[in-house]
């Protein structure tokens, strides 16, 4: 079966942001994350495209109706791929809306992602989120959009479970008040000694070439450093590596 | 002035291991690195290729003899560099000789990286050995050359400050014996709580895709794990991830 001129322009319409919204679909590529798709969200398939090989052969294919699986050539394939090297299959998926639960908020660590423009970085700080069980990373609206398929790809599937919302600094801290706002600035106490209150309130990260913006500086609660050794020369440690070291700080301590 | 064919020819030729290994000369780029370089190591400059405005505008480009420095066109600098957008400089640069003090590495904290492929991680696990104060990163022969061009640039000038070698483990356990070898394995024991020997030794870390070789594995002393949270479905840390919090569970428990 070829896919249709129409279908064609719409599945890539989906690469930008815009059309994301307007349909509110986003695109999942790739034989293991489709697959992770289909075992946690079938609900949330809108159609897949795949080589007939892959609908043939794959079980997992059969968690959506047959009238959403198109089987499709390498070359069809191609011409709707975000891949430099298409994998098998596309899915076309909702994006899911997340109602935010202030209780899990209050009681639990989450990130505040503070102009993050990376889309690798981005994807990184996301598995860093599912592997420490991290439920709600929020993202200021000047953060690259967690559906952009280069996110999508880069996050090797924990898109598809850590819980991602859009939000302003100030909102938040409104709607969550007396909630711990930490945040890694130059002057801040060494968090590696810091009396950290447990593992629960919201660590801002700072965008990769500007650190915390003024805005949200304003709102941290706790200012925080990840100090450099005495003799260190860097002067940056990259956004992703910091949200990983301070995870693992706030995260173990309470193990 | 122009740069000659030839000359052209030699630069763009460092893009390849190769001829970096036959001419012992790598590529730095851009404004910030390249006045790094001048100030850390004007010793190894070989030879300065920059926009007029730069060389007139730029005290540290007094630091090298001024028959090393080639004022050129946007377009020449941009035949020659390795940037999508140029920055004014070039530099080519002597790859300098480490010598390896047993003391050193007996007595602080190096890395060997195991079949580390990406640039961009590599460029990034020396941005955190340079934060951490790291004297040895050891390379294992089938990494990314630590001299790539993208790797000199993702590494922000960490790579002119931490120590690259290229060496076998089981040359490095041979050469210092009895040195405490760690290494991240998934039935490893939790590093938050592991005794860590303080700050001395050498962490293994794993390839992206593969994680640690079996070759490397037989020279672990000490199995530890980064342990996900109970909750999580993630099946892996990025290596670089992994590698700062490696770093930053080893080094400021000692601080």
């Amino acid at each position: 079966m070829t896919i249709s001129k129409n279908k064609e322009k719409f599945i890539t319409s989906l690469r930008l942001k815009k059309f994301r919204q307007k349909y509110n679909n986003f695109i999942v590529e790739g034989d293991k994350m489709v697959r992770e798709l289909l075992v946690q969200s079938p609900e949330k398939v809108v159609a897949l495209y795949a080589l007939e090989s892959w609908l043939a052969g794959t079980e997992d294919a059969r968690r959506v109706s047959s009238d959403k699986c198109f089987s499709v050539s390498p070359a069809g394939l191609k011409r709707v791929s975000n891949l430099n090297t298409p994998n098998q299959v596309l899915a076309v998926a909702e994006i899911p809306e997340v109602e935010v639960d202030p209780q899990q908020v209050k009681h639990t660590l989450s990130l505040f992602l503070d102009g993050i423009q990376d889309p690798g970085n981005l994807g990184t700080i996301l598995r860093i989120a599912d592997w420490f069980g991290i439920h709600y990373v929020f993202l200021s609206p000047d953060c690259v959009d967690p559906y952009n398929p280069k996110v999508v790809q880069a996050s090797m599937g924990a898109l598809l479970r850590v819980h991602c919302v859009e939000a302003s600094i100030g909102t938040l801290c409104e709607q969550h008040p007396g909630l711990p706002v930490y945040g890694a600035v130059m002057e801040g106490e060494n968090v590696f000694t810091a009396e950290l209150k447990g593992a629960s309130g919201m660590i801002v990260i700072g965008s990769e070439g500007k650190g915390i913006s003024p805005e949200a500086e304003r709102y941290l609660s706790h200012r925080i450093a990840i100090p450099p050794a005495a003799h260190s020369r860097a002067d940056s440690l990259n956004a992703a590596i910091a949200t990983g070291i301070l995870c693992a700080v706030f995260l173990a301590r309470v193990r």
